[in-house]
């Protein structure tokens, strides 16, 4: 695998990923839009086919990694060179912040429409991923599109729940070198592990919006900083180290797991 | 592959396709349908297992294209000889005519039941894929049954997002040579590419009502352009170039992208 | 293949089939089932992976045959002996029996409770599968759990409607000839074979409730005719031939354009 | 293999399967959950991913069985040694109770914010799994996150419908030997099998909410029973023998079926 292979395919899985990830909230969540109030059954089956799509993609080219906390529990599990490590993480970042992009090219008119409805904005940050929180002042409307917020600001709680859930993902991806004697993921690995993050998502979704991966959070964090949208409101950075460092952690403790109790 | 093999492959796929892609949007949105109302989930995994039944069917006689945007993307890609592309999307074409006309058989007494209901009429033109549109008086009450419109009206946009959608599934599509080494769709790629469908309906459809695919919008749009149902309202043709046009840049850039930077 | 394994795969097999299909419009329509109103989106999923569980079990003894109409169109295309087809049907129609009354058994108090309830009694026979109907005066309040009934009372739509969706199952069954070198269904063929129900199911059920099968039919509407339920209201046997008798030309019609078209 | 792989497979399966189980219901039922409210199709298609999860990341270790029903099963039939039977069952408990008391930790503001909130106490017990008990005035508001509850206490009818969903379960896993010449779940048969417990959920979930495994409700009993949580109510343990008892019955039931009719 080179290093072109490493930046093409991560770069174009993770973006492909993201687009897919943040427009199902988009869709869901934004006015105008025909999956408007599909639900969280949308939503989670939206994210498991995103990364179905993303990782299908990318599996033949890069290994289908697309997130920082899966290379680090393959790096401590033996399967990703540590020097290869930097580059994955820095291509997962780019493709998560051109998914991000996408996104709101893709609804572009339904964010224009939403962003300036009256009723909408008297009611913020009453927004997905946003709601019934005691101090989210910089928390925007359309926030929950681009990343994670929690339903509860409580930071321990928070953690373990992205601890857990990502531990949860990087321990079945692990496991795919004990199903499967090839190296990278089969094609029906990627189904199984498309299925396991719908199932995150229904299963520990509900109290942080299962952001699992730093890549996919912080990337399109950094988006909604940047995007010159109306009335988009602040990016909650106050918040967006817990999506980046509790997901590592879940990922380095299933790499250790792994390789010291299950192998 | 002999020209018989792809003609009835072809036409008997996208037939099917459409026949269960049309039915899933009239089982949704007709009155007196036991499905109504059962939202975009059901929408986005009908329209996702239409493409299943449809490509599992044709993928050992012609190889499940069913799609222009697929061919051209393959034929750039080299996976199909262009001298074929002619005979491929004419097939296509019947294929979605015929598919169209049969929903209309299949629920013949919902169609008639809807479209001499009072209520519905007044509601005119407030049906799935037509909502809020500042001008489309000749957009019927029962068109988004057999094809897509905008949920917004701007050229732009509709562009780009039937562009972005339909380069994800061509790509999604090109990458199986990259996982299986046979030629073809494979029976686990069938089933993953239609997975991919049902999650680009999710994430993507909410602008646009996701086309990606010029066959399955133009010959449906023929159809109800002839039924001679009544208070059927227009077929939009003002809008019927861009589910054309747009899928196939979409198709070609993945063609390319897949030739150029993935290969 | 011997005579006891036609007979104990299709009779268990088409029992589970029953069990579990009729057992999701039990859940979803009966007063006090946890499942209540989980809607149609539910109950597609719940006949399908009902096709999945009866097929998976029975494809090594039988060949997951489970329904005459499946074994007509085997018969036509030589897959199954025409001596076989008694044996055949006479055991699904077992198992179809089997299947409805452990629905029943499963879900007796949920029967007992729904049935004595005076408010469901009054607004009868507005039950799934019979609403909205002009005349059927011998159709009771339960009998969607157990047979299928039109929305609209019309022979010819109803007719074409399950000679239709009938076609659509056969002829992708039918189709794993192509794609499998092996006889019997294999397993990736019983997973798509049921999300392809799934896909009839939300695409083609609108109007008669997709029977697409005789003795899933037949079989549950003898059982509801026996079971001494109170209030249990008429079996509409008026409307009992066409599940029977359409689904069989369907089937007959796939085998003849496999074998006679697509082969 | 081993006792530790028995051990640690069985132990590990399990608590993921109990964690994301039991996660569902929690991510739909409690109060600030962004999932509250979404149906019993989520939670259904929650723990069908549950077992996807648990079981593939065990099946290649201790051969995921993590239920004592689908152990007996297999002891019957002959595929597990009867003196490993108290290792994976003593293994499966274990997993149960950690993987409960990590529902916990997952949900724990969600868990504290519902059993303070004044509405929902004087509600109880209508929480999921409780609503319209005669007499259970020892079933607490959250019970129903960690075990089974039925809809209508019915000892006969809740006994049956353990046994008959548990023994579709079980002979659904043990036909496993007749499609894959291989031992353990292999990859598609894990697929399967997670998607057949989706079935039995969406079809015979509705009278008890299918235990259909004893340490699955047994296991977190015990965890609701230590927690020390404000308000939590009782834990039924008048109803605690049944989803205990039958499945077993249902399991055996399916072992001698599989060996001395179908096999």
């Amino acid at each position: 695998m080179s290093n072109f292979d490493i930046f093409i395919g991560e770069t174009t899985g993770t973006a492909i990923l993201i687009l897919l990830g943040g427009g199902v909230v988009a869709a869901v969540v934004l006015k105008r839009s025909k999956a408007r109030d599909a639900g969280w059954l949308a939503i989670s089956f939206g994210w498991g086919f995103a990364v179905l799509t993303g990782a299908y993609l990318s599996a033949g080219i890069s290994g289908a990694q697309l997130n920082p906390a899966v290379t680090l529990g393959l790096a401590i599990e033996g399967g990703t060179k540590w020097s290869d490590v930097p580059l994955y993480i820095g291509s997962q970042m780019l493709g998560a912040i051109i998914g991000a992009f996408l996104v709101w090219v893709t609804y572009m008119g339904q964010f224009a429409a939403h962003l300036t409805d009256p009723e909408i904005l008297a009611a913020q940050p009453g927004t997905e991923g946003l709601v019934d929180q005691k101090a989210a002042p910089q928390a925007g409307p359309v926030l929950g599109i681009f990343s994670t917020g929690p339903e509860i600001r409580n930071v321990l709680q928070n953690v373990l729940t992205e601890i857990i859930a990502t531990f949860v993902l990087v321990i079945a991806i692990l496991t795919q070198g004990l199903n499967n004697s090839g190296n990278g993921l089969g094609t029906i690995g990627v189904l199984i592990t498309a299925l396991v993050v719908v199932g995150i998502g229904l299963s520990l979704g509900g109290p942080t919006g299962y952001a699992i991966n730093p890549a996919r959070d912080l990337g399109p964090r950094i988006v909604h900083a940047l995007l010159p949208l109306p009335n988009k409101g602040g990016s909650d950075w106050s918040y967006a180290w817990i999506p980046v460092v509790a997901p590592l952690i879940g990922g380095a403790a299933a790499g250790g797991f792994y390789n010291w109790v299950l192998a």
